[in-house]
């Protein structure tokens, strides 16, 4: 990956807003600038930040757990260990390196942790300037190389669903399934799931976010999977919808319904137009046939190093899409009570269209 | 669970502090306050989040995707559902309810989530209060019925482990013997691993946090183990170190170092010892013994309803145990190029010394 052009251009950003150094604290952010591939419990407990200078060397500041691993996956940058926490670390380094204004991520930082940050800098003469978003601004447009990378991710997760898909039986619980797609994503090479597989017999399916339990697969009823993985950092995204046995009326009615909506949106994509627009496309047909109240959610996301980032497609998204841009196209209708079917492929933007990136028919077109 | 003790505890911290309502964004904190399971994608992506007011009803307040899980969950809060934000949902709620001061978790809320609360809440009159931790103090001490969850959480880990251990094989990879773990884990009933686990093998294990690879299992050398699984929202946390194989004289010194600290550490907790003091109990053995510099971490942790939760027990620790927390004893020696070794078990910290919730002795008595 293009390192160093990432650097380049975040750097420049930093000269224009007068901004002395950027603290990225942000997991994908970080992998996005260096390729580092250290695991945090979450917001709380990094395992690393960069220092980006608006010019100069590039810094990893890890502890002592990482360091390995950071010095494995970023032998270009200067890894220092912290043994007494970050803060302490920072209000040492940052005098050292004359930065007198450290910008720092507002959107993934703790509120707490900024006011204390804020606190121990001052008395080092350090400013501290919130930024929002500046790396994921330039994660929104995928260079080539990365929308390889997206691609090699969506077919691996469809290799996986198309193993998976013709074992499926009433024998397995929910939950059996979705181990057994975990399983084989680790066996075929995945890091790991982008999130929690989605399996949701019958009724369950109403729940869009449906958590799979120990009932079984239900012969005769819709079943529900919504899959995705991690290959070299880059995330998939898939749903499909089937009925393992006989399909009800109903069901192939509401199924065609929502493929319906999904190629509607698909076709709406391109350079140009915005994510509200895109999103109006497919709700339209949904709320047509009457079940707008059904679809509760937006049309879709951007899909990349998150599996859920920018853009949006959905009634309160107006912005733009533009050429580069990766997201999901996922209408979906839910039936409290009965169950739930939902579409999902994903899509690349391009300038005078979209290239979908989905290959699996699976039930798409019953 | 006792929801309406809990709730109440905190009501009257609330009207002690002058604050009219509590925002509860925090996950665990949301779950022992009322129970609900809805599961977040990080920070930006909450499932729902609580408000509860100094005295009055308690409002649980999530998106459409989340509605029957919430009205399952929590059958005696009130569900609200918003369509466009939680803020706007907020902005018209808060005044409605006569709430003129909300407090919000500022070690769980984003800076730039903060701010942009403050100033539209602003506008309707409404005050924000950064509060931090004040449902954490309450979790750090844990009830029997919570210490009893937790029992069966670390019986249940031990069961997984005990199961898996005599089949492990150099026909096994790193990354499954996990997925055997972790499939196991769910088979058995936990909700999942409360943390990715770690199996790693030969030098692999001088990484605290090593991920699982491709790498084969080494026969003859040392194997470090690090498991845990959720069992009705309570945490579990082990780890083992063996050789499959003839271990070498180097592995069967260190491991009986390392299980010597871990042995010190243990007999020296108790209530009115502070986390430094058992840490440095544990610590000073491992020092006298030439390897201080390869003990990179703090000796424990607290483990919850979050697997890293508070107190800590490392040299930084000033603060006293209390009867009824529960922490994780595990000293480690880690070598570059040749491996680690960590032993980890939880005990309860009781009056007058510690109940061992962990029976599994695999390994440990070399």
């Amino acid at each position: 990956m293009n390192y160093p052009g990432r650097i380049g251009k975040l750097q420049a950003k930093l000269r224009r807003k007068k901004i002395d150094a950027l603290l990225v604290s942000q997991p994908e952010n970080r992998r996005y600038l260096s390729g580092y591939q250290g695991g945090d419990h979450g917001i709380g407990e990094t395992s690393g930040v960069l220092i980006i200078l608006s010019s100069g060397p590039v810094y990893l500041l890890t502890d002592f757990r990482y360091r390995l691993q950071a010095e494995k996956d970023v032998p270009w940058a200067t890894v220092l260990i912290y043994r007494k926490g970050l803060l302490k670390l920072l209000t040492g380094l940052l005098p050292e390196l004359k930065v007198s204004s450290l910008g720092f991520e507002s959107h993934y930082t703790l509120h707490s942790t900024a006011i204390k940050m804020q606190d121990r800098l001052a008395k080092k003469g350090v400013m501290l300037v919130p930024t929002v978003e500046l790396i994921e601004k330039m994660r929104i447009i995928k260079d080539e190389e990365e929308i390889e990378c997206i691609r090699a991710s969506v077919r691996l997760n469809e290799d996986v669903f198309q193993e998976i898909f013709p074992a499926i039986s009433k024998k397995q619980s929910e939950i059996e399934v979705a181990l057994a797609i975990e399983s084989l994503m680790r066996r075929k090479g995945a890091e790991s799931a982008s999130f929690d597989s989605i399996v949701a017999t019958g009724k369950n399916g109403s729940l869009p976010h449906a958590v799979p339990g120990t009932d079984h697969i239900k012969p005769n009823r819709g079943l529900t999977i919504d899959m995705g993985l991690i290959l070299r950092g880059y995330c998939s995204d898939m749903t499909r919808n089937f009925v393992p046995g006989k399909a009800g009326k109903k069901y192939i009615k509401l199924h065609r319904l929502v493929r319906k909506a999904q190629l509607s949106g698909m076709e709406g994509i391109r350079a140009g137009v915005t994510g509200r627009e895109v999103d109006r496309k497919a709700r339209g047909i949904i709320e047509a046939a009457g079940y707008g109240s059904n679809f509760g959610h937006g049309l879709g996301h951007g899909v990349g190093l998150a599996v859920h980032e920018e853009p949006r497609l959905s009634p309160l998204s107006g912005k733009k899409l533009k050429a580069g841009m990766i997201v999901t196209v996922e209408p979906g209708i839910y039936i409290p009570g009965w169950g739930g079917i939902r579409l999902e492929n994903m899509v690349v933007v391009r300038r005078d269209g979209y290239e979908n990136l989905n290959s699996d028919m699976t039930w798409l077109d019953i």
